[in-house]
């Protein structure tokens, strides 16, 4: 027995993206002895049999809970409260039950009435993605250097949640408790209204009749292709973001439309003076994600550039020149 | 002599981002014969010519263009109607006066009326740029697989105008002619609207009294700091942008905020199914831009991730588990 493993047996309820990658992470690290594995379609779990980053593939929720000491339930958050009510009856005295959704006042309502007790369960979300999804765009190195915030209520089992802290960890993310209603708050600002935003304007380009859809994409890399990138994310995960955490997002929402009017308002007055200002200490920001490590520093996130074709194109009237 | 300039002498006005990409890539490929720039302050002119991208740099606009065939005006737009009607005097009989502005009818309305007779005017916008400014910014591969729109006005001499195309495909890339009103409504949606949209929403952020600045830049890996990167472009270059382009900038708003409240009545009425729909059918735009080079395949802009922790941190609580 090494002494690495954490957990004993983590099962692995969804194996997209985020479960996907967890399973990749925690079997390098070797933090759980055993990794099971299940997904709601059969093609999925054939093909996370395929790929081999879970030591066990099981048909059923139930199956897959059964003697587990963690479960992480990484699924949509709506399909969260049956999936909870499904395992609730087979889960091992003593296990940690998680998830990794992006909404946690919503997860805690749902699930929390079908866990018995004697479980420990601590909503977590770790802050981490790409614009794919499904089983095939997991990789192991995902969580590093990214933050993964445990939602414990109040009377949870202290030396339950450091090991889940230091399951995370050994993932490679930092960790940091709060309460679920301040994590929706603080998620809706940085994760679901930039999300709302560029969904919205993303099919604004589409609907044009002025300019078409090849003039959109032509000339996207004006700005408008970064806001593609997040538009498409994963629309049912996102469906059920927006259904189960309204409320902060319509605050936060409120907030962004006086903001705009304000510089709408300055545009149409001509006032150039506010315009620069705000635009000098929005660059600030920048800075400072980039300072803690949040974001690449290299320009353009690191986009790679084709190099100069070697020789120039044609050019018909380079003789005029001469 | 070789054959491959198409210019004898490139005058640069303007040696930020784009100025001194031009510079780099044209010397790269040999498409002009000597290059001249210019910059406003004493102390760009020195890192310039510290740089070392141009073959002269001199002190005054006019100096700059005596005897250029092709002087290039790389300034934010609201600058470009003074450096007009100061190079005016001094151009070359024949030569092609050009610009880089993203926004074409203010440029020609200010600048026309200064050059003289018998010199070829064709506004361009190389649709391409990264969050960086200044002379140390600039690259030779910017422009590679980017498009160049051109604007000439309606009786300009054709083979100046394909003279000046052949110049952009030879630093990489694609050329395209449209009218400046047409530009600056595409532009206005691809890239006008989603700066001011993340100019704003960064400002947002930073204001919030429930939602901490260390919160945001933490948890900044959900989707927000995608905006930032746009949100810290040169605050005197957007500045002009939307005071030049206002009108397609309202009208684009306008619509955005129209699709912006569908959205927002679907989340209200807890309509997944309108919600999914649409979010579907954004992430085929993004395949649309992968798919002509527009923007890279690879998860996340190709955003590098760090290793995992060579060894697990300190888990103060695995003995449990042993």
């Amino acid at each position: 027995m090494t002494d690495k493993p954490i957990f004993n047996r983590l099962a692995l309820i969804g194996t997209g993206l985020i479960g996907g990658s967890i399973a990749r992470a925690a079997r390098l690290q070797g933090v759980a002895r055993s990794i099971v594995a299940t997904a709601r379609s059969a093609a999925t779990r054939k093909r996370v049999a395929e790929l081999g980053f879970a030591d066990q593939v099981v048909e059923t929720n139930a199956a897959a809970v059964e003697g587990a000491d963690l479960v992480i339930v990484c699924i949509p958050v709506g399909a969260c409260g049956a999936v909870a009510k499904e395992i609730g009856p087979h889960l091992a005295p003593g296990a940690t039950v998680s998830d990794v959704g992006s909404v946690k006042g919503s997860v805690v309502h749902d699930m929390a009435p079908h866990l018995p007790a004697g479980v420990h369960f601590i909503p977590a979300h770790p802050v981490a993605g790409t614009e794919n999804s499904g089983p095939d765009s997991g990789f192991a190195e995902l969580f590093v250097n990214r933050w993964c915030i445990l939602t414990p209520p109040p009377k949870t089992d202290k030396a339950a949640v450091e090991r889940l802290a230091g399951f995370w960890r050994a993932l490679g993310a930092n960790v940091e408790t709060m309460s679920p209603e301040h994590h929706d708050l603080v998620l809706g600002i940085t994760s679901h209204l930039p999300h709302l935003i560029a969904y919205t304007i993303v099919g604004t380009a589409e609907d044009l009749s002025e300019v078409t859809r090849s003039e959109v994409l032509k000339f996207s890399a004006g700005g408008f292709r970064d806001f593609t990138r997040i538009a498409a994310s994963d629309p049912t995960m996102w469906r059920d973001v927006f259904l189960a955490n309204k409320d902060a997002v319509l605050e936060m929402l409120g907030r962004f439309q006086d903001d705009l009017s304000g510089l709408t308002r300055a545009m149409q007055a001509g006032d150039g003076q506010a315009l620069f200002d705000h635009f000098t200490r929005t660059r600030a920001i920048r800075r400072g994600i980039v300072d803690i490590g949040q974001d690449s520093a290299i320009a353009d996130f690191g986009r790679g550039h084709a190099g100069l074709p070697a020789e120039p194109l044609p050019r018909p009237y380079a003789a005029d020149n001469e």
